[in-house]
């Protein structure tokens, strides 16, 4: 980061608004859990139901919802700093582990802020802080 | 692609039992759509719906959404020509420009098919054949 | 591609430059092939030589020098189209089998220029036409 | 990393084998700074020389050499946990802020090591510890 945080309180307003805005998030329903304003980190929490199952046998999340939840993390992250929605431009998602059907949690947070662009680094654990994806993405900031 | 590929037969419907069995595809409800024996590329589609979009002022896809079609797209291309489920090792996803609510057609074909791994090219465009996001995967084929 | 793509012949000095200018490339050597003015294509030629090698076992591509040769490519197809460099932003490298001690083609092309970014594919193909290693990335247009 | 970790004296005696062997290394030079046995990170070293450079205008590494350098510090770690190369199979390298004409310092370290591939994370730093790249890696453990 290259530039001073935002403060505590207003970097959990922007986060909770930027997690509720958008229709699509009413269908996952992550929430906002913690701002972080010595780091910048975000953390969103997403809580497991049987239609996010990659199988019938058993429940593991599907990829697509982890993505998912990696692309909102990293995008609120850039976010609630500069105070306006973020278009990802490209993102890198690599999956560690089979994800449980539990609780996770992403932590994210700004590498680097610019002008026009901005990287992210999002990591993904279980309830129980094991880690179970991680991704990296460029952000607009124009 | 370094094997024989799947007849056209077996190919489309591997294809279809791929796209409709993970539960969470009765969320986004892709749909198969073709499946080429000369090239293995396998063809999907979604159809729009608003709880898709990313904001409340317009109708565009959601990162995440275009997200899981490439990933769903990129793994059924590789889980066609093996006959199982490939798991997904890692994935880039380039966003090429905001993705308007219409039904959109996912286009996934294998670069390479190892016995540890396998590396597919997905392409999603618009009704009208223009492109919109491109991913590119690793997957696994143990 | 949005705008109407270079002449072949700016095309074509403009690769020779950009090839011919960093310091850098007087070690790998890399060497402007074509431009394509109908696709904004360029090819990039890379004779092999052993201090390439990754082992003394072989004559086999060590994968920083296929990275540096994706790099440059995707870089060039970007900046024959604008004009000047355009720094690479991000960049991923999918290694599809390891690369024998041949000349080397990168075949790059731009999927998208915009004003802040572009996106450029790149394709590396043994002389036999083989392909050997591709590439994705962003660069900055600005 | 989910077994027990290298001993630091075998590490760090792997690591030196591992950055002096490959030919192409006799080009760039890059040296063994330190394995940590507590967590894996390894760090390896650069010194700068004007031919690294991208413009004839100023002293700044070429991207070629910073992708090169965070190939072989990811491979490097991986390699040292498994006591014989790991061949990359795909590379994610994010480019933060022009490198000067300093020594560059990689560390990386395993994320997740299994037994067909593992996961590495790369971080490139000027002589006083700020960022100017990063990478993730997926490498062959077979």
């Amino acid at each position: 980061m290259s530039a001073p945080l935002i403060s505590a309180a207003d970097g959990m307003a922007r986060l909770v608004t930027e997690i509720e805005t958008p229709p699509f998030h009413a269908t996952l329903k992550p929430f906002a859990k913690t701002y972080d304003a010595e780091t910048g980190e975000v953390r969103i929490g997403l809580a497991y139901r049987p239609e996010f199952s990659f199988s019938r046998m058993g429940d593991f999340y599907h990829g697509g919802v982890l993505a998912t939840l990696i692309d909102i993390a990293g995008h609120a992250a850039v976010a609630v700093q500069i105070g306006r929605t973020a278009p990802t431009i490209d993102l890198r998602i690599d999956y560690l582990r089979p994800a449980p059907g539990v609780e996770l949690t992403a932590c994210a947070r700004v590498l680097r802020l610019g002008r026009a662009i901005a990287r992210a680094d999002i990591s993904v654990y279980e309830a129980d802080d094991k880690l179970v994806a991680v991704g990296r993405g460029t952000f607009s900031t124009m």
